[in-house]
C-alpha cells in the first residue's frame, strides 16, 4: 500500500465524489468544446434563471492570508464604487469588452487552515495600513459571505490523510462552492505562503500540489501567485495536459522583481554590462517568516534571480535576501544595488528602494488573473494562457522584459475580445 | 542694417562651397549619387582611390568639452581593439551588416572656443576616473591628429561678426574638413554646455542654431545632443526642410531620465497611480555649472519633464533640481523619489539613486548616433531620422517608452540593413 | 502718527494685567516668590486652594496646526496612559525629580488664525496616518477643551490695528488664559508656518515678534520652534533682557537637521574632509506649501546650513532644497548627498534617506521645551536657558554636536534637580 | 606530547631565541619602568647614537594586504609631504605634542604568506582606485624597503611546525626586525583577512592567537584590527596579563559601524524606538571573500551587533548580510535600513548608504593606532589602552557612542601630553 495518490487519474468516478459537471449548475457551461473525457469542459457561459450571466469563483488556496483578505475586501469595495480601480490592469480600456467577469460577478471562497474570520484578518489589515480604516466595517457583510465560503484545507497537523484523499476533499469543497452558488465556474488561484522546494523523490506531493491536483479534478482553471510547486510536479503533468484546463503562474511579480523586470532590460538595450546585481528584502507578516526559511527563500529567490538571468543572458554576480523582521508587519522595503560597466570599462551604480504593501500589490493582480483565466477558459483555452507572463516571475512562456510582456498581455485582450 | 542672418538662405553661392543639395531638396538623396566635388551627398559612399570606403566625418560642437574628448579617445581605443564596445549599442549584432561606418572609418574634427589641448583634456579626464589611466598616453597621436582639426568657433567674447558671418565661417570649416580628409560625410554632433534658452525674440540666433545653420549650409547630417536650441529654432524650419538631409534630437538620454523611461511605463502598465516624482542631481564639472544656471536648468528640466508627461499622461506633483557641485568632477548622483497610489490608494515609494559618469554614458550614444545618421544620409534619409527616439529625451517623433524605442531602433537598423 | 509698537515697553499698565518683574529685572527670579494675583512669577509654584500644585499652561501660536494639534493630543493620551511616552526626551530616567510640571498637569490654549476646529484636525490628522486611528475620538473632551481655549491671533487679513495693539491684545489672551485656569505659568510655544524672513528696515514687526512681544508683556516664558524672528529681532532685544523670563530657540531640529548633527561631528572626529552636502526635502502639508517659497525656504535652510558650518568650520558645497509636494500629506523624505575625501584623497559617499512625520517628530519635543521652559521659569532662569541646543537647528548657545548637546541638557536636568 | 603552545611562558628562556630587550639596541628602552621580570619595559625612548630619537617599527599580520599596503604607501607620503593627512586622527592639533611618533619615524614590516610584492600590490590598489596613480610609482624605493622587511609567517599549507614553535618563529622575526633597525620599539598590528571563530575545545591556537602571543613574547605591543581572536584567547590571558605590554582591539570601526555609533545614541537620545535595524554589505576584494564563509561572517557580525546592543540596551530586530561581490573590488556599499516608533507609535525609516574604499578608511586608522600604542607603551601603559574605544566595534572598555568615545581619546591625548 502506498499513500501517494494519483493525481493522472482524471476521471476520479464514483468514489472520488461527485465531478464538477456532472450535474447540476455547473454542467451547461461544459457544452461548448468538452468531449465526454473532458472534466472540464470550456465555452460561453451560462445564464442564470432570471437571465443574468453566472457569477464566476475565486477560491482561494490561503483564503485567510493578507492577499486574498486584501482581494476579497477591494473586490467588494470596487464592486460597490467606493474606490478607483487602482492597481487593477484588467480595469484598464484595452480590457473593456474582452469577456472578462464584472468584479461584482466574483464569488469568494477558498482553502485555509487558519481559522481567523475574515472580517477580523480585515480588521487587522485596517490597521497596518494595508486596508483604508472603515473599508473592513463598511464591507463586513461581504467579507462575512466570503468567510462562510471558506474551508479548513489542510494537510492539517496530525492529518492521517492519503494525498489522494486529501485531493478528492479538497476538489469535493471545490465542486461544492461552485454548485451551490450556482456558478459559470471556479478559479482556484494560490496565494498561501510560500512552502520549501520539495526534497527530490518525496513520496509525498507537497501541498500546493495537492490543491492544484485537486483543482483539475473539479475542473477549475488554476492559477499559481506562488513561487511553490502547484501545477509544476512531475507527478501532475498529464493529469494536467489532459484536463482541457488553463492555468497561468507562477509567483506573482509584485515589488522588487517588477523592477528588475525593467531595468535589466534597459541595461541590455543600452549595451551596459551589468557586473553585479545583489538585493535585499526587509518584510514582516507572514510572509516575512516564511520566506526566512532558508528553503522557502530558495523557492523565492530562484524565481527572482530567473528573472534577471532570462533578460541578461547570464547570472550576474550577487545575492539576494529576505529577511523576516516582524517589526514591519504588511510592509516591505526591497533594497537593489546594480554594478555596472560603462564606456571603456567606467564603474557605475544603480541602486532602488521599494517601500511597498506586499499585500496591497498582489491583491489587483490576483483579480486580474482570475478574471483573465476565467475568460480564457471561457474561451476554451487550455494549457498555460498565453500572455500572462507580464504578471509572474517565473511565467511559462514569452519574453522576460516587462514592456513585451505587457503587450502579449494586450494581445492576449484582443484574442478575448475576438472571442468574448 | 541688421545682424540677423538669412539662415533660410539654404543656397550660400559660391563664396561658401559647393551645396550637397544644389539640385533641389529632393534629388540628392532620391539619387543617391554624389559628384566628385561634392564633400556630403546622400547616397553610396564614395571609394578612396586605394578602393578603401570612404571615411566618414564626426564634427562635434564643443570638440574639447568631456563628452567629445572621450568619444575621440574611446571610438579610438575600441578601433584600436583596446577595449570591448560597452556601451555602445551599434556594436550589438542586431547593427551588424546595416552599412554603419565603421569605428576605425571615423574622423574627428569640430569647433571649440576653449583653447585646451585634447591631449590635456584627456588626461584630465582620466585624472578624474573618466578614462582608463594610461589611455591618453596610449593614444596620443589619435588626439592629437583630432585636436589639429578643431577651429575655434564662436562667437568669441567680442566677436563682431554678423550670424550670417559666423554660419559661413563655421560651414567653411565644416567643408574644409571633409574635402581635406577625403570624407563621404561629416556627421555635424551638437555635445557643447547647454545655454539658456533663447529669450523670445531675441534678435541674434543662440550659437547652438548658428552651428546648426552651418550644418545645412555645408550639407551635413546634424545631431543635438543637447537641450538647447539647434534645429529647433524657427528661422531654421525652412532651410531644414529644404536641406534634404537627416537629423536627430534632441538632448541625449543617459541617466535620469533614461531609468524614468522604463519606470514611467511600469507604472502606467500596472495602473499605480503616480502621484509625485522628484528628483535631484548632484554633479560637477562644465554641465554642473552650466546647468545650475536658471536659464539653462530650465532647458533641461523641460526634456525631463516631457518624458514622464509624455508616458503618464500628465505631469505628477514634484520637482527636479540640478546642483552644481564641483567637487563632484565629472560624476554625478541622480535621486529619484516617487510616491504612488496602489489598490485602495495604498501609498508606496520607490526611490533610485544613479551614480554615473556623464561623460562615459553620453560618448559612446554620440558614436552611435553619428554612425546612424551618416548611414540614415547614405540611404537618403531626409528629416528626422525616424528610430532614433532612444537616444533623447525630447525626441522629434515616436513613443516615449524604452522598450517601444528600442523596438524602433531595431526596425531602423532592419531598413538600413535593407539599404546597405 | 506711526504704526511701529514700541514693545520695549514692558510695563504695559493696569489693563495687562500684573507684571512678573514689577521689582526689576533681577528680582524676581532671585526672590523666587509669587504673590496670589501673579499669574506668571518666577519662583515655586503656587499651590491651588485643594492643595494640589497649580498647572502649567501652554500657549500655542499656530494653535490648529499639525504639530500643535499633535502635542495636545499626545499630551492628553499620554496624561491618560493611552500610549508609551515614545519620542519625549522628559519622559526618560535622567528627568525624573527635576520638578517639570506633569503631563496631567499641562492646560493647553493658544492663538491661531484658522479656524478649523481642533477635534476635526485631529481626525484628519489621524487619516493622514499622523495620529492612531481612533484616538481623536477618544480625546474628543481634552481636544474641544484645548479648542475652547484659542483665540484667533493675528493680524487677520484687513486688520487695521497696530503692532502695538495686537501685541496688547495677543498678551490680554494670555493673561486671561492664565488667570482662568489657575495657573502657575503659561509657556508660549511659537509652533506657526514659518515666515518669511523680515525684510531689512521694515516698519512692521513680522507675526512671530508680535507674538513674542506679548509673551514678554504677559510674563510668560517663550519658545520658538520655528525658523521664524521671534524674540530675535533687535526692537525686542531690550525688552527681552529686562524681562527676567526665560527663553529657548529656535528651529526644532527634527530630522534632516537632527541627522546632520551628529554625521557631522563623526566626519571632523575621522579627519575625513566633506567636500559636498547637499540635500533635498520633499515634503506636503502646510507646511511644504509654506517652505517652497522662496523666502521662507530662506529662513529655514539658514538654520540647517548653520548646523554644518559650526561644526565642520565651514561651509561644504551643496544645496538644499525643500519642495512642496502636497501628494506627500504630513510625511516627508528628506534625502542627503555626502561627498567625502578619505586617506590620500580617496572619494566616497554617504547618503541618508529620512522618512518620518514631521508632526510626530516634533510634538514631544515641544512638550518638552514646554516643560523644561517652565522648570527653567520657576527656578529663577533668564534669558536663554543654556542647555537646549539639543532642539534646535539655530540654538543661542552650545555646542553644535547633538551628543555634547545631549549632555548639556542632561546638565540643564541636574541643575534643575538641585532646584527642584 | 602535545601540539599545544604555552603561551602563559612569558619568560622564554634560551631555547626560544633571543628577549628583545635582552641586550642590543632594543635595550635601553626598558630602563624606566621595567622590572627584572618585565618582558616589556616601557619608558621614554632611547636616543640613536646621532642623537636623533629612535624610530617606531610597525609590524603588520597581513603585511601584504590592502590595509598594509596602504598604510606603508601612505604612510611614506604622508611622511614625505606628497599628501595632506586626510583621515588620520592622530595628526588633528588636539594629538600635537603627546609623543606620538613622527610619520616619518615610522619603520615598516610584517608577516604575510602571500608572497605578492609589495609594490606590485600597491600598483593593483592604484588600478582599482585606491591609491592615487604614480604614488606606487613615486614610492618605490619605500615600498621596496618594507617588502624587503616581510616575513613568511604561518602556519602554512602543511607546517608541521606546532604552535610553541611558530610562536617562537613569529616572535624571533619580530625581534630580529626591532633590532636590525635599531628600533625604539615595535607594534604589531593585525590587519590580516578575518579568520572564522575558533571551534570550542579547538586543540591549535588560531593564527591570529599565535601572532599575538609573539608579540607578547618578542615585548611588542599589539593591534588588533580585526575580528579575529588575536590577544582575546583564554589561553594568552595570563601571557598578556603578565606582560607589562598595552594592547588595543578589536576589529576596526570603519564603515556601517561607525555609522552606527552616532546613529543608535541619535535615536536613544531622542527617545525614538529603534524596532529593527537591517543591513547589507557588498564588497569585493579579499575582504569579501573572507567575510562571506559563514563563520568569518559570524565573527565580524558579532561586533557589528554589539555596537547596537550596547547603545540601545537590547538587539533590536533585523540582520546583517555580507555579500561576496568580487566585481566591487576593494569598495564596499553598505546599506541600512532602521524602522523606528516615534510619538504615539508613528513608523518612520531611516536608510543610509555608505560608499567607501576600506583599506583608505582603514589604513589612517592603523597608523594612529600604532603611533597611540607606541605612545601609551613609552609611557608605561599596561593591558589595554583606555581611550581608544573610538576605532574599535568591539572595544575592551568605554562608552559605545563616538562622541564620548571621541572625548575619551581627547583625554587619553592629554594623559600622554603629560606624560610626554
Amino acid at each position: 500500500m502506498t499513500t501517494t495518490p494519483d493525481p493522472d487519474r482524471t476521471d476520479p468516478g464514483p468514489a472520488t465524489g461527485p465531478r464538477p459537471d456532472a450535474a447540476g449548475p455547473a454542467a451547461p457551461h461544459g457544452s461548448r468544446t468538452g468531449s465526454a473525457g473532458n472534466p472540464s469542459p470550456a465555452g460561453p457561459d451560462p445564464a442564470t434563471a432570471a437571465g443574468q450571466p453566472a457569477r464566476t469563483g475565486v477560491w482561494f488556496i490561503g483564503a485567510r492570508g493578507s492577499v486574498a483578505t486584501t482581494a476579497v475586501t477591494g473586490g467588494a469595495a470596487l464592486a460597490a464604487g467606493m474606490h478607483p480601480p487602482t492597481g487593477m490592469v484588467t480595469e484598464m480600456p484595452p480590457f473593456a469588452d474582452c469577456g472578462l467577469p464584472p468584479l461584482d460577478g466574483l464569488v469568494f471562497g477558498g482553502h485555509d487552515t487558519n481559522t481567523c474570520p475574515l472580517p477580523k484578518r480585515a480588521e487587522a489589515l485596517a490597521a497596518g495600513g494595508v486596508l483604508p480604516h472603515g473599508l473592513p466595517a463598511a464591507l463586513r457583510a461581504e467579507l462575512a459571505a466570503a468567510d462562510a465560503a471558506i474551508r479548513p484545507g489542510g494537510p492539517q497537523r496530525g492529518d492521517t490523510r492519503t494525498d489522494e484523499e486529501l485531493i478528492t476533499a479538497f476538489a469535493a469543497d471545490m465542486t461544492a462552492f461552485t454548485r451551490e452558488h450556482g456558478l459559470a465556474r471556479t478559479v482556484v488561484v494560490n496565494v498561501a505562503s510560500t512552502e520549501p522546494a520539495p526534497a527530490p523523490g518525496a513520496d509525498r506531493l507537497p501541498p500546493s500540489s495537492l490543491y492544484a491536483a485537486a483543482a483539475l479534478r473539479a475542473g477549475c482553471p488554476y492559477v499559481n501567485f506562488t513561487p511553490s510547486t502547484g501545477l509544476h510536479h512531475p507527478r501532475l503533468a498529464r493529469a494536467a495536459a489532459a484536463s482541457g484546463l488553463p492555468w497561468a503562474g507562477r509567483d506573482g511579480k509584485t515589488g522588487q522583481t517588477l523592477l528588475r523586470s525593467v531595468l535589466a532590460p534597459m541595461f541590455l538595450q543600452r549595451a551596459l554590462e551589468v557586473r553585479a546585481w545583489s538585493g535585499s528584502n526587509v518584510l514582516g507578516g507572514g510572509d516575512g517568516a516564511a520566506l526566512a526559511e532558508p528553503a522557502a527563500a530558495a523557492a523565492k529567490n530562484a524565481g527572482k534571480a530567473r528573472a534577471l538571468t532570462d533578460t541578461l543572458g547570464s547570472a550576474p554576480e550577487g545575492e539576494t535576501h529576505i529577511d523576516d523582521v516582524p517589526a514591519m508587519g504588511d510592509w516591505k522595503t526591497a533594497w537593489d544595488h546594480v554594478a555596472f560597466d560603462g564606456f571603456l570599462g567606467t564603474r557605475m551604480f544603480l541602486q532602488t528602494i521599494w517601500q511597498g504593501c506586499d499585500s496591497a500589490l498582489a491583491a489587483p493582480l490576483v483579480l486580474d488573473l482570475a478574471r483573465l483565466t476565467a475568460a480564457a477558459h471561457a474561451a476554451g483555452t487550455t494549457g498555460p494562457v498565453p500572455g500572462l507572463g507580464f504578471y509572474f516571475k517565473d511565467p511559462d512562456e514569452g519574453p522576460p522584459g516587462l514592456t513585451e510582456q505587457w503587450h502579449a498581455l494586450l494581445a492576449l485582450a484582443e484574442r478575448l475580445r475576438g472571442d468574448a
